[in-house]
């Protein structure tokens, strides 16, 4: 019987495919996040300081998550002032919980490596190359 | 005395700046993570292998993590074949333990969105504008 592999040397055990692009790049992740946080939503000037974006990175990124379906948008105006709010969609929070998912993963496996030693010394048979 | 805010809404909280982009990119962090769970290294075709790369793509952020000074390169040859093995270096071990520990401190603060519910309902004086 063919000796099977460990789990850890599986073909694609640290890909992270979970690992979806929308919501891992950091400007949105950090978004989504502070959003999920606040199931009634937060002010565009909330979400702007929360996340320390500039307000044309805010609005692209907040673009980017409202085309995915992941946020959505009210809005309330008097003679004074207009306001925007975004808030998680039910869509926005099963994507971000299948992202924190994988993301578990991945500091679940880093764990040890908190513990495991730096390798310093020269390895029999091998030449440095850089 | 000015009342502080409360500290989940202080500027910046959710902005996690110290996920650098370096080590954010999902295959670098792929690359970075399988190898700091192997302090004798891997060779080329297991990190390929373990994180699921082509050989182009595995190459390029190779090329950036040794750039960083992240990981050293190790070479061995004979006649029939060479082969090249990747170890991450102490700054990299550094690099990629403060880039966890950020990461963790954005699992414990998403880790309570698990049990929040997603609100479906109107808010009273806003218009839904999406």
């Amino acid at each position: 019987m063919p000796k099977s592999k460990p789990p850890q040397n599986e073909p694609g055990r640290y890909a992270y495919s979970g690992l979806d692009r929308l919501l891992h790049e950091r400007a949105r992740l950090s978004i989504m996040t502070s959003l999920m946080t606040q199931s009634n939503g937060l002010l565009f000037n909330d979400v702007k300081k929360l996340c320390a974006l500039t307000d044309g990175n805010l609005n692209r990124h907040l673009d980017a998550l409202i085309k995915a379906g992941y946020l959505e948008v009210w809005k309330k105006s008097d003679s004074v002032r207009s306001q925007t709010l975004y808030r998680v969609t039910t869509a926005g929070r099963q994507g971000y919980l299948a992202y924190l998912h994988e993301l578990e993963r991945l500091v679940r496996d880093a764990m040890p490596t908190k513990l495991s030693p730096v390798a310093h010394q020269a390895l029999p048979g091998w030449e440095p190359a850089s």
